[in-house]
């Protein structure tokens, strides 16, 4: 309440907040890629005088938290939560964290070698879906001593698919003289056509029209499969 | 012959060739990041004018490409090579690229986002690698319509894997309040103290001392795994 008088004829404006400067850094982000992200030309965006946003921004590097913590805050954490409520298996909570953080990312390619390398303990979000997955991982079975490990070798594949899905379709076109490259993608392309399908679908997921699909949930249930061994119970049935 | 006679007489200095040009544009990289690579930057640091450099580039898009294949020429085809002889196992293979493939990458962290949307059909030593491992894995009975699907996850994983490498070793430290978090980074490290090593090694890999290490070789082993499924008789023998 006292905020609301103290703000009593002033010219109606957005209120400059932490949330605000992540939203509208996000849109230049999109539109010209970080590197091209000064200070002076996202207070220019949000219509205040580079002074205003370092009230809220020591720097650059600050900013950096800021944005990682509105991507992270995006990522689903529901099935890690159903996972320490015991409603979901390891293997489901797995796969909606992967799939959501891979979308997420997918949208700022260009951000994705800086919060690979970002500390995570000044950005509260961050650190919070990190603390929920150690949570849901160590409820599931997995052992605490490799945890960080499961979880690193996820986001890896995660920041490296959602690089891909950038990519575009011809990525992997053959020149001429490279005949085993050119016969492997037509294999692939083979598969997607209609007249194809009807032998069947087979596992592991085949190439399709999006390109990047297949080797993600290949890439996917490989590492799920593999995080799976740690759990004895798993373990056994998927042997028996 | 030819080529020598008509050099008499010029001053000594090295020829402008597309492979001294990626050289330097490599050290350039190193040292500013991609960002700050120019044509003109390019030019000064070779000691030419940008006109020679444009008698062997037409662009920026050219200069990538030569990059790229500056970069991809120096992964490891060693073991795809012995496997194509039938000398090491599709599991051997895969792992010598890719461990090469990795450590070559993790040099460039700046490249990766780039190099991952690249199309290779006009970089003929990065499409030779690709015919290369393509041939590698037919040979070694992975089906022909799942090649591309196989390669385009590794990849996606190395890339990712590339980018750990440089992160700093606090990279998850955890701030106060984060129980989960600080719990399985404690027990991470706990492994790495020469105390705990005599209790003896583990399968899957644990953390240690180097961060991105564990995280590497379990993401590794989980696609190599899963890649082996392919195989009939590494699939039986697995189970039996």
């Amino acid at each position: 309440m006292t905020e609301l008088k103290q703000r009593v004829g002033r010219p109606i404006r957005p209120v400059l907040s932490r949330d605000t400067i992540a939203i509208h850094a996000l849109e230049l982000v999109t539109d010209h890629g970080f590197e091209k992200l000064t200070m002076s030309q996202l207070a220019k965006k949000l219509g205040v005088a580079p002074s205003a946003l370092y009230n809220h921004l020591d720097n650059k590097a600050d900013l950096v938290l800021l944005i990682q913590d509105a991507l992270v805050s995006q990522v689903s954490l529901r099935g890690m939560a159903q996972l320490i409520e015991g409603e979901v298996s390891l293997a489901a909570a797995l796969e909606d964290w992967a799939r959501s953080y891979r979308s997420v990312f997918a949208s700022y390619p260009s951000l994705i070698p800086l919060i690979a390398v970002t500390p995570v303990s000044e950005a509260p979000q961050t650190s919070h879906m990190y603390d929920t997955v150690a949570k849901a991982l160590i409820t599931a079975g997995v052992p605490e001593d490799h945890v960080i490990t499961v979880v690193v070798a996820f986001e890896s594949f995660l920041f490296g698919s959602a690089l891909d899905v950038n990519a575009p379709a011809n990525v992997l076109d053959a020149p001429e003289g490279d005949i085993w490259l050119a016969h492997v993608i037509k294999a692939s392309r083979k598969v997607s056509d209609p007249i194809f399908e009807a032998e069947g679908t087979e596992h592991p997921p085949r190439m399709n029209s999006d390109h990047a699909t297949a080797p993600f949930l290949f890439g996917l249930q490989a590492l799920i499969d593999y995080t799976l061994r740690f759990i004895p119970s798993t373990a056994s049935a998927a042997t028996s």
